[in-house]
């Protein structure tokens, strides 16, 4: 019932005629799911230092702001990916550090559900990226967010994958 | 008023005490303002050559959901980034393109507001990256959003800005 | 630049390659605007008598209900619409009356925008419709929405028009 | 405890003082429930042939559109409608066609809950069919969407129900 | 591993570093919860006399809009309040009276859940009460909301709790 | 065409018939205007105490937390409180502290526009002490907003406005 191409890939979210579709998930038992996605964001030095200088500051800063901003931006996952199932989520968490003249996001979706939470996870990331830049841009305008990726998905039928990283051990 | 490091740089997002706040534009005239930016999505050779593909079916494909969820996703902005003022569009456009195994995702803003639509433009390109990743996941983990910046910028007491770009002619 | 058909039809929100896009509004004047549409939902005639009991109630009642699901729906229709430009707006005016076996809606949107307000005005009307539906589909599931159209459009290019209708004066 | 007029129906949404209240489900099981509504927008015969025509352009079109903003509509189903429940959703689907010289698009929702999904349902194909209109308002403002309606619905204490229509058989 | 200060209180939103977070809930069972909260609005003897008067009006009034307000602002918590989690709700009930010179709101909301739905109910009391204000405030500008707190809790591990409330026997 | 009582008072949101209607502002000006607001959080001696100790935590507290709602809330204004028209902010700017037992919050919100911001302030205010609420509530049940009021308001024909306070001098 979904696309495949010769190629042998399947694309779910498009059906036979190759129309977009959300997933049928009604069959699917509702197991618990979690997903781990990062974002980063390409400060320059000077700024990434003045970004970790006001991270020290008292009373907010930079990444608390951008973290909260991650954690309500995957509350509208479903309102913001046409074919994303609106579902509960049990925890979004959302870490941002200053690494090296980067920021670093990471955040972790969880669910009980008949389907992933990647979107979800890959939201919270990129709105808190875009959070640190809407907060910097006016210091640079080159400022680029250089990578959103998945890096971990638990649940559901393909059970536990890891991104694999080449070993230079960014975060920890 | 705003937050001065000893760097020189300057984050209008923080008042004195580091505190975030909205940058006050009661005082700024409206003017007419436009932003651009870029999100590329690697999707690598095989799936990018089928999206390609589903891009030449008759009724839809996933390049045209991601750039109607490129829109709509624009007119949430001051719903996802804290500090972001609400205002009207004038303009959103975006579009998308298989260029070798990325899709480029290009979205303009256009508005005549008191501060600029940029990132109004870099949420329409990342949502609209996003909804690419959303509708090919289920082919590969892969796929990594490796780039989301602003191309341009203009309106305001700033005026035209370009992204200098390395000569290799994206997307032309 | 919006695609032309042989049939000399102009579909505005379709680029010259057939692609979904938004009206570019930028060089458009913020004129006064208005619109006007009209819902209607056949309920039965017991239905509709228990209605219009109920619109007799002390405190509050379908039709009311109704009414302020249409003010708010009407809020939300750059959310809803793809295409449509987010705006303020200077008025929604939703009226709801019992007529015949009917209930009959009527809203007014007005701005000054350089867009027209007609898909706030349908919208309105018909969130209006729908919830009158939801309030009494326990009651009957035969209800249907027989009509939702445009009455009246003032402001913009094309001035003032008017809906003709038949004469069997709905509504008055 | 909901309101019984003399007329022996039951309006489950206004409590015995005819104030409007959401029905409580907390002592209901959650069971699969699937709803499936119609909405039939008149274009018009010339214009109905521009919108097929449209319909097969290579990338995108009014009906893709429609399709695309009636799955994202359903989902706003509680924030739009008073009284709903808000719910996950295991599926919604929207399929549009042009029959004749009308856009007949039909949307189902499907859902694993202690209430029914008729709203959803019906919203979906609401907002398909005001997007159709949007997109097609330019060309001419006589189009009306001449009827939304419940088609079918599984499901909960009523069981499965079907419309019985007249034996014309519109789209098949 | 939530944050601990010595004076033995427990604030579970932030973590060990003191960063806000949301509670995982990931292991916590989905079970019925109730939770009821109160607003109280000072209208002063004539406004309030006034909406007594509006409420006996036939078609709509400020208690009546204000409890719909209510409970439609329930549902959006989660976008509302950063560190709470989305989910369904089985109820959500809004009660408005005229109480000597005040206006007195009770709200109830139910879900099965695996956290509570005190801020549902808070958030329903405090909209209601912001309505009252917005449709009063044109009469006077002294309108005070004097009190939004929790009434009663009910489901979840804390089991069931009351507010002591002062004899004097308020809205009953 | 207001409401107007026998007892002299108005209220503009209700129509000769006593409908809940919204203002029509197509009319007015768009002029320069602000609200001010407060809210007042009693969180008891010791609690408060302990926001005060996390207010200096490095990375993020709870009257940060709060702030960056309230911003976020009065963004939602017009989707929360019914009659409210929607419109461009220029600022909203929330302030929190512990003052002796409680956190004190206030809140300003600026536009040019047709109409007032007193609603944006009023949310702005709300929305941040029951972000405090829900951050302490696992700490104290007791916790009580104690007041929600206005404080400012400019522009506008009724001009500038102050509450007087009594002369306790609150917050500085």
């Amino acid at each position: 019932m979904s696309y495949v191409a010769r190629s042998g890939f399947r694309l779910t979210h498009l059906d036979a005629a190759g129309r977009a579709r959300m997933v049928d998930v009604s069959d699917k038992p509702r197991t618990a799911r979690m997903a781990r996605a990062r974002a980063r964001v390409r400060l320059g030095r000077r700024l990434a230092k003045l970004v970790r200088e006001t991270g020290a500051v008292a009373k907010g800063n930079v990444l608390e702001t951008a973290r909260l901003a991650g954690i309500q931006g995957a509350k509208q996952t479903a309102a913001l990916i046409p074919l994303c199932h609106p579902l509960s989520l049990d925890l979004v968490q959302v870490e941002a550090a200053v690494v090296g003249d980067h920021v670093v996001i990471e955040a972790i979706a969880r669910t009980r559900a008949a389907t992933g939470v990647e979107m979800e996870a890959m939201i919270a990331a990129v709105v808190a990226a875009l959070t640190v830049y809407d907060m910097c841009k006016a210091a640079s305008k080159d400022i680029t967010i250089e990578e959103v990726c998945l890096l971990e998905k638990r649940g559901g039928r393909s059970r536990h994958w890891r991104r694999k990283e080449p070993s230079r051990g960014r975060q920890g």
